[in-house]
């Protein structure tokens, strides 16, 4: 039983404020940009809510609702803190990632007083279900981000996990759909990548 | 010279979250919850930002502009990619550091294309100036956010440092300004802790 203050809606928000800390301990595979360690998922939320801000200009559709998707990107992963970060190409883990992250926001956003949670648990599912402008927007810039994390940390986790390009290019199919200029700095960097020996090219179909 | 791209624009903007990452690597004063380690500014930012989504509904105003007041709050404290992290009550710290977060804005700011860097300026001062409801709001919550804190891992650092209660009463007075529910909540946990012995009380005058 969480710690009673004087005002019980206010109970459980802080019970589920300090729950959600658990989510800086929740280590990714990607390095920080000084390759000093790996990255938690408190820092990648917040750097990739600054990074929806920056790009928002390159979204082909206009008028996108920024502050929905913020307040997606800086809540879509808390899931991991019981679900465990899942590897991005780690197919056994996407088996069942949706049961495993469904269970954790109930119990997450269970915390929250009941019409939050309602609230708080649809905004999570439009980010999941990836049907809205706004959340298709959200999760190319949440896929964007360890991109560029790994081209300027030489590539360390693709190299790592054997990763070739095509693998890459369709994890993030997703910013072609949402950005023509998102999507040529993608291929981009990809190809600045493969030209570094920071990740594998395809293999030549017959060789 | 940061590394250029076919999109001029993006160049800017890749330079830039690139370079705040940096303030991953920057250490603040207060514990991560369970206590393993000093807690960052990217991570508080996040937890602040998540915070000012949760607690809006307290706000003594109606209709603050949320998308503003997140902004503010993930952008507010790059500059102490620079300036360093000032705690709360060095008051030596605080004799120039508006000064030296100035020049850090300027830097870091600097590195977007013109428009954005001027757009992104505005909210860091409207941030610092605190003369609106928004930018008073986000203060409440990025100070209220190290007393949960410290709350929560023992007082460590009130106790380290030898701070008292009316010392952090007075930091914290901007929430009396804003909220009267997270005012009568910041005096409560503040009672408790000195109940708890993780905060010295204010010696008794003529004692």
């Amino acid at each position: 039983m969480p710690e009673q203050w004087n005002n019980e809606r206010l109970s459980g928000q802080i019970a589920f404020l300090t729950e959600i800390d658990k989510l800086k301990n929740v280590l990714r595979k990607t390095f920080i940009l000084d390759s000093s360690r790996l990255e938690n998922t408190a820092e990648h939320s917040w750097h990739a809510s600054v990074i929806a801000m920056l790009l928002i200009e390159h979204a082909n559709e206009p008028g996108l609702d920024l502050n929905r998707i913020v307040r997606m990107l800086l809540l879509h992963d808390i899931v991991e803190i019981d679900a465990g970060d899942t590897f991005a190409y780690d197919t056994q883990g996407y088996e069942d990632k949706a049961e495993r992250e469904q269970a954790a926001a109930n119990r997450l956003f269970g915390m929250l007083p009941a019409d939050q949670r309602d609230e708080w648990m649809v905004l999570w599912r439009e980010f999941e279900d990836g049907e809205t402008r706004e959340s298709q927007y959200a999760a190319a810039i949440d896929r964007l981000h360890p991109v560029i994390n790994n081209y300027y940390t030489g590539g360390y986790s693709w190299l790592k996990h054997g990763i070739v390009r095509s693998q890459v290019v369709k994890r993030l199919s997703i910013v072609s759909s949402v950005s023509d200029t998102l999507w040529q700095f993608t291929l981009e960097i990809l190809q600045r990548a493969v030209d570094q020996g920071l990740l594998l090219d395809d293999p030549v179909k017959g060789e």
